[in-house]
């Protein structure tokens, strides 16, 4: 299905491996998703998005249930099929309620709407909203 | 600059005028931005829109400044600038902090990453992604 | 203001030239706009250009003003602001009105709602709706 | 396959199947396609889109099929593969014919080809193309 | 699957025959892919969009492996999954080594980050970096 | 111009300006552009970026000219205006050449026209074409 295979933990080199093994001890599940086994073919990748991932979605200023609203709304906007699954069922798990999901598509729809009037429109922006 | 021009007060009809005030009224502010001037020409849009944005962005299951975090991140993807300059300055106007801001930025760089490197190997979706 | 510099007639190749003067000729206008004097850099690129415009947007099974309202439409959710104000102008000269111009807007911001909506649901197409 | 269920009649609400009856009359047909069913879960978007959509797309300054063929040409450039489908089908249903769905994608690709020209070389707008 | 029927050998009109004809003399294999089969309900589009894939891919300033990195960089981009798989078919066939394919992945990832962040922040263009 | 000022050397804290200097050391010039002065408000974003930066663009599998030439082709189809620019001034800085730049446009621009015509016909992706 995709441009390259996904890995199985066997055909995954030991850098890889390594990587599968963190993924299943901090998560908590045995199960690696498609994600990661389709970046294995770079265990160095791999490794770089997996600590980064962690790193930018840990609790700080904002909550890791906000963080994942925000990630499910730029992955409609950039049409990621596989990132609005991925991100939705990790809102879910977060806690997500069916009236937070419901207002979540509203605002990507309000936005997705006014967007295409501002652009259309080429409405340049008011002094006050600059830096 | 616009493709339309930015209707002033004297300029506006009856009916938009009406939406100026009541925006006015709302905001507690004299004035009304560049969006709202050049929605001006189609009265009946500028109500609708106006009336959706307020019914939207409202509290409910997501707080309002979770929103516009949201909507940032949704006019970013679609690369509008009116919009990242409009809804930045109104979270900043909702409580926004630097820290928070900094971290929405991280969300949507990360996010646009992960988005890119989907969608470049095509990644399938996971069966337990699906609803 | 752009990656290349916009050649002005003394600077144009001769190739690049005579595509200015059919510019000339075929629009009965002394004005060429910065598009093309943008791509006189690769005088090629420039007749192909031109010579495909003329081609796609002249009379056919579609009205030129209807194609002039789809090359908004599509540069609109493209984000090019160049291509949103030189299509917006070329659709006012081929007489879009003012109500044409608001329904236009309509149009595009209702897609890009249910656009979003439809990606973020991730919707199954209809079996109905393949050929 | 998607984010959410699709409801049958069986799971939808009473607001929701309200909304499903009067799709039904207005199209006289017992169809319900998909996008309705995801949407079902929220019964006030439901309903705001589908009066939304019937308002947008009547017959007006321009023409309902004039106004398809703009909404295939947005939903392609968002890349919504389930808006492609469903407005061609529209689109076929008001009476496209071949040679016009011919048109309408030599002008969506030639949008989007000069579309990128343009954003490549950061053309500025000309004077005369603002309003 | 797709909006139109992919046309047979059998049901293609004698243009576009002429075209599939030509691409099996040049690509050496008997082989037609989707994307000519869709296109061949209009054949002077298929053969302008082939014969302008010739030109435009064949060896020149850049080596086609450059070009089709290229390629497949837009097409993620655009969100084509279409091009994204043939073009890095066409990569692999041009010699593309696991190594490069990595590379290119990093290089289309780390563009769609900092493109997020100059887009989120709204970085003015610097005076030196305009032509 | 931008949503947070652009942070002068007197501005930024100690550690935004040691990522300045090792700009300054690296690529052998005074001058700081605005991306990384606006990414100064969040040092460990700045640092982070600015090395990850220069790990992805150094030479490798492929040439850093080739490198510069899939950025620029990202940062095009993402309508990101600052980064076309940036990335076009490396390119050139890189060695680019007129007719390699020519040769670009025409890739990119010949990709977003098959991008929107495989979209808009939804074509199925050929078995042969998945790993």
């Amino acid at each position: 299905m995709a441009t390259v295979r996904l890995l199985s933990d066997e055909e995954a080199g030991a850098d890889a491996l390594a990587v599968f093994d963190d993924i299943r001890a901090k998560r908590q599940t045995d199960y690696i998703n498609n994600f990661w086994r389709a970046l294995a073919h770079d265990p160095a990748l791999l490794r770089a998005t997996w600590e980064r991932v962690q790193a930018v979605m840990s609790p700080g200023a904002l909550d890791p249930l906000v963080k994942e609203l925000i990630y499910v709304a730029v992955s409609t906007a950039n049409g990621c099929d596989y990132c609005v699954h991925s991100h939705t069922a990790a809102a879910k798990a977060k806690g997500m309620t069916p009236a937070q999901h419901g207002e979540l598509l509203l605002v990507i729809a309000m936005a997705a709407q006014t967007n295409a009037l501002a652009t259309a429109l080429s409405v340049p922006v008011d002094d006050r909203f600059r830096a």
